[in-house]
């Protein structure tokens, strides 16, 4: 029943998915009516939904502490309710952000202490980096950072298909002693425990764009500087382009001859439509709110692929070392040279 | 005799800057042979530069703490300690820019406990916003924060005219209980006292082009990844622009077509060819090192707009502001929910 435009978009992109992906079935939580006539025009979904009825919605500007409060029976609490029950393998959403985030965290608890970070595949010259935290968790000391790491890594393999991430750690520089203290123990304790990751060191701000790594993990202030920043940037350029290509009319015809190339690099530069709540006891994906048929399809894909994949046991096996990683070095003498 | 090229490059570039601004007269640090040579070439030079000799350069890739030991007597040094003695208003450099530091540290001491900050005139929407720190000091508490805040102000005031400078602290979010300690203090403090400033609140990442403000105070962590992620972004697009236009005989020729406003676009973009340190009791400009003798000539003139203002004082002035506001603010009990 979520985002900018319901069931009329959302059904539609549901029954796209399903097109391509044969043996999912759904459960389409929300007002019965509206969501039979969606369903009833896709052909692709005819005896693979089931509608679950409820008349009560949480609003996209809800408060989170409100939505909690008054979520039971939503729809959106009714679909997370059949993830933590294993009816249904993950949730999607287009609904309110941090009513999803609140009533999730409610139902399905997060895994140990883990505080969920927000997610985003950055595109760039080699594909797309992930990169965590963009925003949730404005502090972040180095067994948080971790979490990050091995979060970000499980999901980029399970997504992407790569078979062993590549890992990073943003900072201001490349040397093992730059950067404030919670970057440099996360570093160290990477460097000298086997976490089961693939970890490469230190990354720049410049390298989001460049792949040199899988995965970047920061703050979620930083991250959320950065993909603010980069935002700007391209929006900023490409209104800039616009101008300069409008600007005489012996640059209009050469905006119009090239006019195919310039749509295929904004689409590049768009921002990915979906993004799984990492952390938590079950799945749960959030689709942008303003998602097309097309985004919505491709968040029930992602959705499609984690619940496949190995996804939780693998961050379920990491964590484990991670503690015990930390507790070992917790016990230990610090190592000359290491304390400042 | 500092910068990749050397004096070939910066005398003339010393000489345009001569010719735009005819009360200027120069002193000339370093090879008394290779300087009279490249000045006889210059006319606007004539009579208004007096060459210093010596030997001694300080290498572009030595290290600030044996720059710092080995540095007196070098070229470098020298025009650090007509500063000092007043003989000169200001220094330009186009060196090596941690030697530059550390020595003008050494000799010109900072303005009380400072910590000198890296400044960037980031282009944007509405002409260029002043961003420091983009990457001097890691770790900012509120104080450091808010002397950020007074020197940018008095530096973007001084060097783009603007009588009031308005000021924004970065965050991720623009409401007062957004981020982390640090912000929400320092967002306090100018919010509570009258530090003579014109602060208007957070602003986000996405800001740094918009010119909500035309000072953006922050960390030397954040800032320094925000700006190696815009000039990422920046690098990306265009080369994917440049790509998306080779693509067909089609977009090859509209490309032609449309290739000087994609050139003004691209010089636009190009970052800010100098810098002041801030922070020092005396004025220093750094240039980058691969500066042409038109950004030569940009740095020399940005050292006498600075030389001719009031900035020295204004930012004493402030700074003394800030020194009560925050004793005052240590003698007051804590106001009702601002603590944790």
């Amino acid at each position: 029943m979520g985002g900018d435009h319901g069931p009329s978009i959302l059904v539609p992109g549901v029954a796209r998915a399903a097109e391509t992906t044969p043996d999912l079935r759904f459960l389409l939580h929300g007002d019965q009516t509206e969501l039979e006539a969606a369903a009833a025009k896709c052909k692709p979904l005819q005896g693979r939904c089931e509608i679950r009825h409820t008349e009560r919605v949480i609003g996209m500007d809800e408060k989170a502490a409100q939505a909690m409060r008054r979520g039971k029976g939503t729809s959106m609490w009714n679909a997370i309710e059949t993830v933590k029950s294993g009816e249904a393998a993950a949730a999607v959403s287009a609904g309110n952000t941090g009513a999803l985030m609140a009533i999730s965290k409610l139902q399905l608890r997060t895994v140990g202490e883990v505080r969920p970070p927000l997610v985003v595949d950055w595109p760039g010259e080699a594909g797309v980096t992930t990169v965590l935290d963009v925003g949730a968790n404005v502090d972040c000391d180095a067994k948080r950072l971790l979490e990050y790491a091995i979060m970000g890594e499980a999901y980029h393999r399970a997504v992407h298909g790569v078979a062993r991430p590549t890992i990073g750690i943003l900072n201001v520089g490349a040397e093992d002693q730059k950067g404030h203290e919670d970057v440099r123990e996360a570093h160290r304790l990477l460097r000298e425990n086997d976490l089961g990751l693939d970890y490469r060191g230190f990354v720049e701000g410049s390298d989001f764009t460049k792949g040199v790594v899988n995965v970047i993990v920061t703050d979620g202030f930083t991250g959320n500087v950065a993909l603010k920043t980069a935002e700007g940037t391209a929006r900023f350029i490409l209104a800039e382009l616009r101008a300069a290509l409008t600007s005489s009319l012996m640059s209009k015809a050469g905006a119009l001859l090239a006019s195919g190339p310039l749509k295929t690099l904004r689409d590049k530069l768009s921002p990915d439509p979906a993004a799984p709540l990492l952390g938590l006891n079950g799945l749960v994906v959030k689709s942008h709110g303003s998602a097309t048929s097309k985004d919505f399809a491709g968040a029930v894909r992602l959705a499609a692929n984690l619940a496949r994949s190995d996804f939780a046991a693998e961050i379920d096996r990491n964590m484990k070392r991670l503690t015990a990683a930390v507790a070992a070095d917790e016990a230990a003498p610090a190592a000359e040279g290491v304390s400042e």
